[in-house]
């Protein structure tokens, strides 16, 4: 126990099973989200963060004069109350603090946004230092904090090392996407800037993690990292966190075990141990109300694999009249993702060995010399959910490739120097933090996952 | 199990207790650190990086002629063996692989830097990608990553929350130093730049995740910050990581409580968890051999509390002859905090109640209206590790403060506005993550505690 002298309103839930506990004396702290009386009898409900469910708090003003005060704090007050613990078995709360005292430690200035009123999504955006406080937002931040305590769980427990690429990186030449310059002078003459060269911000830890797993086997990133588009999307942002493991001695079906195993427990654990949360998801975020059970059938399901001439021949043969075209050398949209893994797999698939012109220099080249070792992962209602491939790690292959796509070596000649020594195969993923949270919650925006989300124009603090 | 069909090293170390694991086959693949032979039998040290010690193959070339190639094979090749296990009880390794099979995955060029002679760090910071490969670094990469998890566990077994503040910010105006510019123009015209306003990298999650206590109680960041200072030390890096908790409800007691416990969890799981590391760093990096006695010792001690006022009373009874002033409102140097640690707390100490002019204008004032609700934890070797305060959480004195210190409020308003919305005592501190991994291996520069280090003038890849 870090703080003494208190409760906090999670420890009372586990207190409503303790058959001893009734009527023992409880001291807890929180801010007030409503506040209604009838005159005699006051009820409280009180929200400490420490869960996402709050705590009903009923004060007696008949019997104690004094608890009159109480009925005048309004929503958003913080206050610290004395009372009684009473489990209420069969109500809809199981348990209630009686009050004996309620004391004011912060009351709100007319101008809190935060009252009890419905806001919208897009209004609560402006507010990203107060919108914390509503249901909607402490689930998803509690759903984020878990996910990423999962992540690093199964990744640790599976014998991966977490690496920290670098933020800062002089390597603008991935193309990857539109990059943030990093400076410190406002005229661009990089030769004098600080770090004496281009600096730009990370639009991937990828290569940068590569050596890791060619000397540990078994590496993971998990960070941030930036991309410079001015594209104003539901599921775009300029700055948002990744999951890139990488492992050695692997190809693409060990690359695609790690990513089922990976998914499958974050949806399991988060299930678990985010109970209340994916329930108020369930309810009353999720279109059909279907959320969790969609979620748990992929956490117990085995994972389809196709090829993507294989998905291309389905899409021919469907008859659906799509509105993208299909034709093998096209990337795959969404609507054709969606039939493949709705329609066709019935549950979640791997689409393996893309076209090459279609995806990146450093994926591994299969022997028809037409496509790459590559996979992406697609869920039933989003699509693709994460992308993976094994890297080329023959020299001669790589740096072929290169050339073909008028990639410059030089910039590039430590990575590519890692297949003349001691190359192995080695194969990784990427996996999008917050597309990974639309997911799981169900929520629409990319920017109500993200604590203080940025795009194009907008940088609230 | 992800990877089929071959062993990692570390599942050979958990074979060796098994009785019945001698002969097993197993196939193992790795690089070489050494070989040698001697015309008969040839001896490989192999390292797969799934764990610090690597394992020793036995081939023995007058029984397989075929094993000769093998002789051939140098330092960095990568290689698959197939072998039998055999246990060696009472010798320096417990095991050895009786090698059947020895095939070559990779070889390495001849310009390979990593040969078996020892470089200086000095020399491999230079190729951030290869030095990776050297007990040195692989003890400290595995170092890094288990602190990382220790860190994580402790605040998510204590309820606190993990919380992503953002890398780019708009509030440049904390006055924690010199900040990256954050840009996709070369003219400095922020107006018309990506955010529409001038954007810089973060110094501190502080402010960002304040709002995130004030609704969740305990809440915690966990990522990479970011000082454009041109200072070359063995202690400073321009991008570092910082592990920074803040508590509702809590004051500077309950917030000692928290990195007291959070220092000696990591300490203790440190040693358990990167046993050969830190065995490693005791016997060939510490120069008196003593690293993991004296974490032990820290481990287990109590920590004593020193206000500010009495520290420096203790510096002027001690009759030492410091080489900076340690005047009542002077910043106490290094000298200072090492001599109240081992002189005078004989162990690690907190001091406490700061002189308000040298300290940030977010911490809470004492009643005394000169010395503000601030602790620096120092540690015996190296003096401070962590900072921390209560925050003012009172309105009107946080805007005086700021008034006195010419800090406008209305770049931060949504920072001082928590103040007025049901506004509650609260606290938190920072950990530098380099500047404890420094604490905890005895290496002395902070350039080798990060993957690819970046300082004035340097930016490898």
């Amino acid at each position: 126990m870090i703080q003494s002298g208190y409760q906090l309103i999670s420890d009372l839930y586990k207190m409503k099973d303790d058959s001893g506990a009734a009527g023992k004396a409880v001291n807890i702290r929180g801010w007030i989200r409503t506040n209604r009386d009838n005159g005699h009898i006051g009820f409280i409900e009180l929200n400490d963060g420490s869960c996402f469910s709050g705590c009903q708090l009923v004060y007696d003003m008949d019997a104690n004069g004094e608890l009159k005060e109480a009925s005048k704090y309004l929503t958003g007050y913080s206050i610290e109350v004395s009372g009684t613990f009473k489990p209420t078995p069969g109500a809809k709360q199981p348990f209630e603090v009686l009050a004996q005292e309620v004391l004011l430690l912060g009351s709100c200035d007319p101008d809190f946004p935060m009252q009890k009123k419905r806001h919208t999504l897009e209004f609560m955006r402006e507010i990203p230092h107060l919108r914390t406080r509503t249901n909607t937002f402490s689930a998803l931040f509690r759903v984020r904090s878990i996910l990423c305590a999962a992540i690093h769980d199964y990744l640790q427990q599976n014998g991966f090392l977490y690496i920290t690429t670098p933020i800062i990186t002089g390597n603008d030449a991935e193309g990857a996407g539109e990059v943030f310059t990093v400076t410190t002078r406002n005229d661009a003459d990089y030769e004098n800037d600080f770090f004496g060269k281009h600096a730009c911000m990370t639009v991937s830890g990828q290569l940068h993690v590569e050596p890791f797993a060619l000397s540990y086997g078994r590496v993971y990133t998990f960070g941030p990292t930036f991309r410079a588009e001015n594209s104003n999307t539901t599921t775009h942002a300029s700055e948002f966190w990744m999951i890139e493991p990488e492992l050695a001695f692997a190809d693409l079906q060990d690359d695609m075990a790690v990513m089922e195993g990976l998914i499958k427990y974050c949806i399991k654990t988060v299930l678990e141990k985010a109970a209340p949360e994916m329930q108020f998801f369930n309810d009353l975020i999720d279109k059909e109300h279907t959320l969790i059970s969609r979620l748990q059938a992929v956490a117990d399901s085995s994972f389809k694999v196709l090829t993507y001439t294989e998905a291309v021949e389905c899409l021919r043969e469907s008859g659906v009249d799509f509105k993208y075209p299909y034709d093998w050398g096209c990337d795959l949209k969404t609507e054709h993702e969606r039939y493949i893994c709705e329609q066709v797999a019935k549950g979640p698939v791997f689409i393996t060995d893309y076209p090459k012109d279609i995806k990146a220099f450093y994926m591994r080249m299969n022997d028809d010399g037409k496509t790459v070792a590559a996979c992406d992962m697609l869920v039933p209602g989003v699509g693709e959910l994460i992308g993976g491939s094994q890297r080329e790690e023959r020299y001669d292959h790589l740096v072929k490739r290169m050339s073909e796509l008028d990639i410059p070596v030089e910039p590039l000649k430590w990575y590519v120097d890692l297949r003349r020594f001691g190359t192995v195969k080695h194969a990784g993923f990427g996996v999008g933090l917050e597309r990974f949270i639309l997911y799981l919650t169900g929520i629409g925006n990319i920017r109500d996952t993200i604590p203080y989300p940025r795009t194009p124009g907008n940088l609230t603090f």
